[in-house]
């Protein structure tokens, strides 16, 4: 990465103008909203922004910039948490907000063709009237993608993948402007190279996603929910791998350690037992819910859980979950005005209640007080801590317990992100994971982006 | 590829024998046996077969290859439908049927780590007795190591999906001889580029696999099998597509059309009726079982299926299965001596009974006699055109009525291969597939494997 960026910013701005007319701003407040996700970083507002209606505005912008060397960030709707669209040297934001049209359903073959704007909650009030759903479900009202990029995952990902298992196909931009169509819409494919796998989760550094194929299920007949607390992590996690190795289907399957249970019934008035707590969701017919419910429920009793409750009607099963849905605000309203470092490791299962408490252990020898919540199922969890704006110190102690958080993560054989992504926050982490293989990315990032305009400061 | 692949054989036996003693051969019966895989391709013999036994000795083996610009092919158990293994350009085979070590279990974790050259049917005897199974079978008894090469699926891919999603991590050797790891052990990760997954199903053009971390899943406690005639191919895709839309976790759903009946009819003295008939296998519990199969059966009377039968017994599912597994053999006792020309394609599943009933109508205006056998819950289906060996007249009509059948395929948003991948038999329909991609697909083959040494004048 060469220090001077520098290029000719009135040029590349005059024929992009010319391009876009009105659809490329300078104004500061809108370079600054395009600056920053919502994480911890300090804005890097982009010179330029530029809103996309079409792939074809996107090549031409890109073109552009491959003609001037400046960077060029793609942008949705900033809900990353690593830093990811943060325009650390300069150059032009390509906001893809307007591209928002779902563009074709196919229920028969169960897929959808959206372009990258569309976010996911727009696609599911689109699709609510087909029995279908797009499962994939990060928290944040992302756009697809954005969610392609970052390779984003989630609550239901146990049941229905990740991204990586649900994209079909892609268009995306290249670095040189041209656009490649990668994928079919049939539901597999041995045909060459799987470079449209190599592109969802490169986050924004080897080109840009404009339209996306998603694969698209049926919707369950009924969803029922439980809840569970147990002894320990331990106990609960053995659990856990149980049902999963009975193959019980669950959908969802959360975790909120003991602080997080706490904060919540304080923040919301509930009278939650202070326990290590699972949180379950069954999709299926009646009676495979049923049965479903029943199972888990006996290999609950079997490593000491503490009353299974379950639920099937619409409002018994918002109440179960209240506490998992109130956690994030729960956490904020303790730490008013603070920024939240908020992370998350993945390991093999049957590292997760060693990893969860030496991180619990870790934090109460450095005063950070954090709450743990996690996709069990996955062996992924999230921890947030707060951090006053300007408090060094407590930055630093924050820092260093994500990276020995990580480090053991990576000693369990696991990955230093689950479903974050790299970014600017976790470069350093992504090299002592992939040591042997980063020669490898580096090769891959330079013959398909040999100026370094794409996203330049992230992932390698 | 430059026509010129001439290096200094001698050179290099004597530097490879310095590190193999006699695991290197150069006998002709070795090299002959090497030279081709399962397809109607000619025998191409490498030069030298190389039999490895550790990654270390992959390692220096291609350092060598490397150092000599010597073409070097991995070899599992010979199995691929396309020419994969042919070894065109001459060099080194490195046979990779030795690393044959189940390496570790992870029960708790569900995964389990073999080298590369573990074949299928073994790893599932090792894994008997954990109650575990590794559920991607293409039907060959092939290698891991090969099975992720050419990114293999089957018949359960419906339900545990392909290569693609089952491998969790692997160590493969380079064009350079560099040792990488790619992956780890926890179910996901966002961390970099997806080299994993650019790997498999590369056919040995970037890389050479050595180990590989697999994805297990618990044995159901049920296996139960079902059978299904219908009237036409639509109906039977109609009733799949809505069993699909319905979520009934269906294991397999294979489709046999008429003439494959016929011909197992004959050829074991069955009575099934002769009509495009649907064999099923649902995985669950007891309840689960019969819930899913009372559901497809009504599914089946709503498309006009023909006396759905379904069976738990063993026995009864052999019985039932028996014309599905005949299927092979049935089409080669009626040509003797015949080579098979083996295709497949994959389309999405709305355009799946059109694509058959066109590719049937070509095979009729051709004379070609060839039954079609698919995954019809992928829309993947497969066909064996029969050629006496020398008769190049019927090899150009047969590989006449591929071409059509894949072009068609392409039109209707499929892929030219769904499961057999690319070789040499298909890197034509490849560029046809990819036109906008193959540039990028050659900007990596060339970055990775700057002298292509990796298994020359495959994929791409």
């Amino acid at each position: 990465m060469p220090a001077d960026r520098s290029f000719d910013l009135d040029g590349l701005s005059n024929e992009l103008r010319n391009v876009l007319g009105d659809r490329l701003s300078t104004s500061q407040a809108i370079r600054d909203q395009h600056g920053q996700d919502e994480s911890f970083h300090p804005i890097a507002a982009p010179d330029l922004v530029a809103f996309a209606n079409s792939t074809d505005d996107v090549a031409k912008i890109v073109k552009l910039c491959a003609k001037y060397k400046a960077p060029v960030i793609a942008f949705g709707a900033g809900t990353a948490l690593e830093g990811h669209v943060n325009a650390i040297y300069g150059g032009v934001c390509i906001d893809l907000g307007q591209m928002d049209a779902v563009m074709e359903v196919h229920t028969e073959d169960m897929d959808v063709s959206v372009q990258a704007g569309v976010r996911r909650r727009q696609l599911d009030e689109h699709l609510r009237d087909t029995g279908l759903h797009f499962p994939v479900d990060p928290g944040a009202d992302a756009t697809l993608g954005g969610m392609a990029a970052t390779g984003a995952s989630g609550t239901t990902t146990l049941r229905y993948g990740a991204m990586q298992q649900n994209v079909l196909a892609a268009t995306m931009v290249l670095a040189n402007g041209d656009i490649v169509k990668l994928g079919t819409r049939a539901r597999k494919s041995s045909a060459g190279y799987d470079l449209l796998h190599l592109m969802i989760g490169s986050e924004g550094t080897l080109g840009i996603i404009t339209e996306l194929t998603l694969r698209l299920y049926g919707r369950p007949e009924v969803e029922a929910s439980g809840v569970c607390a147990f002894d320990t992590v331990q106990n609960m996690v053995d659990a856990v791998t149980l049902a999963i190795q009975s193959e019980i289907p669950l959908a969802r399957m959360e975790l909120m350690d003991e602080l997080a249970i706490y904060a919540v019934n304080m923040y919301a008035g509930l009278n939650n037992e202070v326990a290590p707590t699972l949180f379950l969701e069954f999709h299926g017919t009646p009676a495979s819910v049923a049965d479903d419910q029943k199972r888990f429920g006996e290999i609950a009793d079997e490593f000491g859980g503490k009353g299974f409750r379950a639920a099937s009607s619409p409002q018994e099963r918002k109440k179960l979950w209240r506490a998992r849905h109130e956690a994030l605000y729960a956490a904020k309203s303790f730490n008013p005005g603070k920024n939240g470092l908020i992370t998350d490791v993945c390991v093999p299962i049957s590292k997760l209640a060693q990893s969860i408490a030496d991180t619990r252990k870790d934090f109460d020898e450095h005063g950070i007080l954090a709450a743990v919540v996690g996709h069990v199922g996955d062996g992924n969890y999230h921890t947030t801590i707060w951090v006053e704006p300007g408090d060094d110190a407590a930055l630093k102690t924050a820092q260093g317990a994500v990276k020995r958080m990580v480090e053991r993560a990576l000693a369990m054989g696991g990955t230093c992100t689950g479903e974050h992504g790299i970014g600017m926050g976790k470069r350093l982490f992504l090299q002592e994971e992939h040591q042997s293989a980063m020669t490898m990315m580096r090769t891959i990032k330079l013959a398909l982006d040999p100026d370094n305009i794409m996203n330049p400061g992230k992932v390698i």
